[in-house]
């Protein structure tokens, strides 16, 4: 510390009895929606299926009709919010997705409110197929024709759900192609529910990142280990659905890049807390404490092709800090619900204090 | 509000925008034990079984090790640092047991220490089988000749862990039955990880509550509904040790009495908070919010003799009062891990605040 030059008036903080850990990276949320869907999952605990919910009109379409009502100031200022509850739990950088549009202005709107609350907008344009469109190939026409140009010029990266009921896999080629030909990074949300060919289509196209993965087979496993995609686990999404977890232990046994992030969203993972997350991985995937650290700083900084600047305590990298008030690191996993964020440093600036 | 006659100084909370419930009952506490188990955490990520580390002296023992190396004040302590970790999750009365001495000075100081805490205190003298003696019927000779008649002034209730590797349903009605002329109200930890007469056990010496029942069967469920013997669920032990889920659904349609608690401990549970708990409840014992509310409060004020002062809002009820940051209560089990309670009041004064 005597050998630190550091100019001007400087903040100390006192970190005795605290542990030390890179800034969290959330590298896959929809933290831009409107309302909350607190009723489904009352109705969902009775269950009511997620698939179900969707096809009646609720699910991610309930979201789409808040978020459509929803102006760009409402909007920005609930990512503000949501960015607020994140750094709480010690995320200083997130990405968050649009895909509760689906129509020009809302979808450009979200990306503009991600973007304006510090996030990394990811265009999700092929979330779900609008109840104004036939069929999902009538709606990527509009979509590629009149929202790509301008989404292209906020987001960084585009998304797309290869799911039944939502875009098959050559829809989902479709997409990402002329996402790719408009300079976008490619990532999908595949093997959620079915295994419907958005592992081996994300490797074809040299996707940055395939989430979900809760029904990932062996194939797909041995693929992606061979692969330069990260797989990204969301066990909060498998624990609310009651899904099976995705096969972590293989993919990495198997030499795969993973990562872990939340999914925050307001229907299947109602939860902005990597912490939590962190503990979902040890108990229900097999990962162990430091696995699950470098899964959401490192590896989710990798997916978010911020990997040389963020995700480490290391010279060079950006001054991202968050002090646990716990006598072992390792408790970040083994709290669950734990408050163990005393203090969050962003940029080298105290953004956070418990 | 008019109509309130309100004697001296009164402070005025702004509820607007806020939800009020009950305040919290934990019926089922391990928190006063000393040290953590963070290491034992990270090598059960990496496969070890619970039971492989009890067998190797790690598990139960090593708490034992660390609660018996503690004093009465540290104890006290503790479980004065944990009180406060439950109230900001809005917990205003919890149960604590011993069960982490096994050796009389040990088990009454542990039974102080939830006292001072403010904790109602349960004698667990019947946990685990310490080093010092050959088998379970020597230990339990000690423990109700030696320890019963100072625990029996300090506790409540009595409880024993019926499973294998701990105390036989023979041992645990011989434990019971002292206790009970003594007079404890009885309780019991059954059907963890196998089916070993715990239920019928419970039923039959008319226990006030049977908890854990991850593996308990259709013959079970059938008694436990047409007895008075409350089933106490804990779904973020099964979560951590990844047993299945306890027969939340059947026993509720048999018609039995259920209760949610915590089980916060260093070991299998390292979690104080019962929102976290309402939403296990929700996503993977397939209760209702409104159930998982019910089972943590006035039906585990219930489990604690208190079901005439506690768990409701109602005149002559304790003024024992969340206020939720949320604009619906049900976001105590939706919103997972999120920081909801914005204040507590416990006996009408206010004793936290975010």
């Amino acid at each position: 510390m005597r050998d630190l030059r550091l100019a001007g008036d400087v903040e100390e903080i006192d970190g005795r009895g605290h542990a030390a850990i890179p800034g969290l990276v959330d590298c896959h949320t929809h933290a831009c929606f409107g309302a909350d869907r607190a009723e489904e999952f009352d109705r969902r605990s009775g269950g009511a299926s997620y698939e179900e919910l969707h096809a009646a009109g609720g699910g991610i379409l309930s979201t789409v009709r808040a978020t459509r009502a929803a102006g760009q100031d409402e909007l920005t200022a609930i990512v503000e919010r949501h960015r607020g509850w994140m750094l709480a739990h010690g995320t200083t950088t997130f990405e968050g997705k649009s895909g509760y549009g689906l129509d020009r202005e809302t979808e450009l709107a979200q990306l503009r409110a991600v973007k304006a609350a510090g996030g990394i907008p990811t265009w999700l344009g092929a979330h779900a197929v609008p109840p104004e469109f036939d069929n999902a190939d009538a709606y990527l026409d509009f979509a590629l024709e009149e929202v790509l140009h301008e989404a292209a010029k906020l987001a960084e990266a585009a998304d797309v759900f290869v799911e039944r009921g939502a875009f098959d896999a050559e829809q989902g080629r479709r997409y990402l192609e002329a996402c790719r030909d408009a300079g976008l990074t490619l990532r999908l949300h595949a093997d959620q529910f079915t295994e419907g060919g958005g592992v081996p289509l994300a490797i074809e196209l040299n996707a940055r990142s395939v989430d979900h993965l809760e029904v990932t087979g062996p194939e797909g496993v041995r693929a992606l280990a061979s692969s330069d995609v990260t797989a990204v686990f969301l066990p909060v999404a498998a624990l609310f659905l009651g899904c099976p977890m995705p096969p972590a232990r293989a993919l990495i046994a198997a030499g795969a890049i993973v990562a872990l992030a939340t999914d925050f969203n307001p229907g299947s993972a109602f939860c902005e807390s990597l912490p939590v997350t962190c503990n979902l991985a040890c108990t229900q995937l097999g990962m162990s404490p430091a696995e699950a650290l470098v899964a959401c700083t490192v590896n989710a900084a990798h997916v978010l092709g911020r990997a040389d600047r963020l995700g480490r305590l290391a010279p060079g990298f950006a001054a991202d800090i968050v002090l646990l008030d716990a006598p072992d690191w390792r408790y970040l996993a083994y709290h669950l619900g734990g408050d163990h964020v005393a203090a969050v440093v962003k940029d080298g600036a105290l953004v956070h204090r418990r």
